[in-house]
């Protein structure tokens, strides 16, 4: 999906919530324990109830990856089920060097048909650039993230300068840096202003609203620009709102609420 | 396999050396493409053949993961066929939130049963601990790596120390920071001198010994405790060493002028 169409996506839907699909085996509806596939069907029913209220779907690859092949079969028939118009995310934060990276990219960009991937930039230009070199797909590169270990290097100062701001600075230098996004948390959303100083146009995938504590407001005053720019993810709060056989329906309230914000935040900015 | 163990296997062996399987479809000989599962085939012939001559194998993920499930089928196969006295490393460089990284910390600890996962440091202590967790399991953290993005950000100066010495120091007050070793490429390996004043004892894992150009007898006289504390890997200069029937055997030839080398240095330093 090129940057256009999901813009194009958002401002349809009035809406530019991501879901992260962090399905837990232990956490789902017990009753879908029986199934061929919990993992999946649990998903199905998610993305039924969903889909007309987010703009993207983000699988969280640790928790498919922890049940082995199986695991890997219920994200393949996630990522197919998932309709065409909705942006998906592999969260896998990979990052190796270039022949290793150029793997990672051909699984997630090729194999699986993913829109964008998650990538950690500790090992610079040549490790993120492999993913970069394909077309109409993102790289969303970790710059400043929510947990609280974002302390012990990120925020660190190089020549004056924190870590995660050296990180957009210098990716903005590298081949197809275009094809880039960025990870900002939301708990430090006033620092989205000094970001958007450096990348004023790039999307930023926020998680952090919700579970992690971040505000919805606060991000989209200091984050939105004309072209939106926002994504913003909710994973727990969505998936397990019920427990219980309602849970899709309890989802569906949940990215509701969201939704329902975020067209105002749109509309009070003249965005739709 | 606890520390202990392995140091001890090193003496026995002779060697301290760990054979990457970064295997490759497209590169392994076209008559093993017509068996039912290549990857696993190449795999198990290349560690018949240097079983003996290596302390550790270090499949990189991405080339299983690339392939989707058959890839994670070759993978689990290849652990199993593994031998036990042998350390097994999942080059993985994951590191994500602790939820997210205890997931990752089970699929390769206990679904897969490495000894071992590599590890990115940028998202600090909470993204890490959860792999430290695991009692006789090792967390490899990277600090310096082999590539030239390597001088992105690992070789920046934080309060007039570089990045990877700020990573070192940071990571020794983590919780169970006794299971951590450390990636240190060996195209650096002047820089070993001072790595070991801040982790005198701790294992380095070191890529870029061959394909990469590192120096063998260099990273030696830097690096090398009187408990060892290194482990050298070899990754396509052994596995590719022929590209016809006779790979196995090429292997064999390659790892063993490595293990004859590595003899010597055990010998001159009066470790064996």
């Amino acid at each position: 999906m090129t940057r256009q169409e999901l813009i194009y996506q958002i401002k349809k839907k009035k809406s530019f919530l991501c879901i992260g699909l962090d399905t837990d085996i232990r956490k789902i509806p017990t009753h879908l324990l029986d199934l061929e596939d919990p993992v999946f069907e649990f998903n199905k029913q998610i993305i039924d109830a969903t889909k007309d209220l987010c703009v993207a779907y983000k699988p969280n690859i640790a928790f498919y990856e922890s049940l082995g092949v199986s695991g890997w079969n219920s994200l393949q028939k996630t990522l197919d089920y998932i309709p065409n118009d909705i942006f998906t995310i592999a969260d896998a934060k990979r990052g190796d060097i270039g022949n290793t990276s150029s793997m990672y990219a051909k699984a997630f960009f090729e194999d699986l048909s993913f829109d964008s991937v998650t990538v950690a930039p500790y090992m610079g230009k040549d490790s993120v650039e492999p993913f970069l070199a394909f077309k109409n797909k993102h790289t969303i590169l970790l710059a400043l993230t929510s947990n609280t270990g974002a302390s012990d290097f990120q925020i660190k100062e190089i020549d004056g300068k924190e870590v995660y701001k050296q990180v957009l600075e210098t990716s903005k230098g590298w081949e197809n840096s275009k094809n880039l996004m960025y990870v900002v948390g939301a708990t430090k959303a006033s620092y989205l202003a000094d970001i958007r100083k450096i990348i004023p146009e790039s999307f930023l995938l926020v998680p952090g609203v919700g579970a992690q504590g971040g505000n919805l407001q606060e991000v989209c005053n200091y984050g939105m620009t004309d072209q939106i720019g926002l994504l913003i993810n909710s994973s727990r709060g969505i998936l397990y709102a019920s427990k219980q056989a309602d849970f899709a329906e309890a989802a569906a309230e949940k990215a509701s609420e969201l939704q329902a914000r975020m067209a105002e935040v749109l509309d009070s900015n003249s965005l739709i």
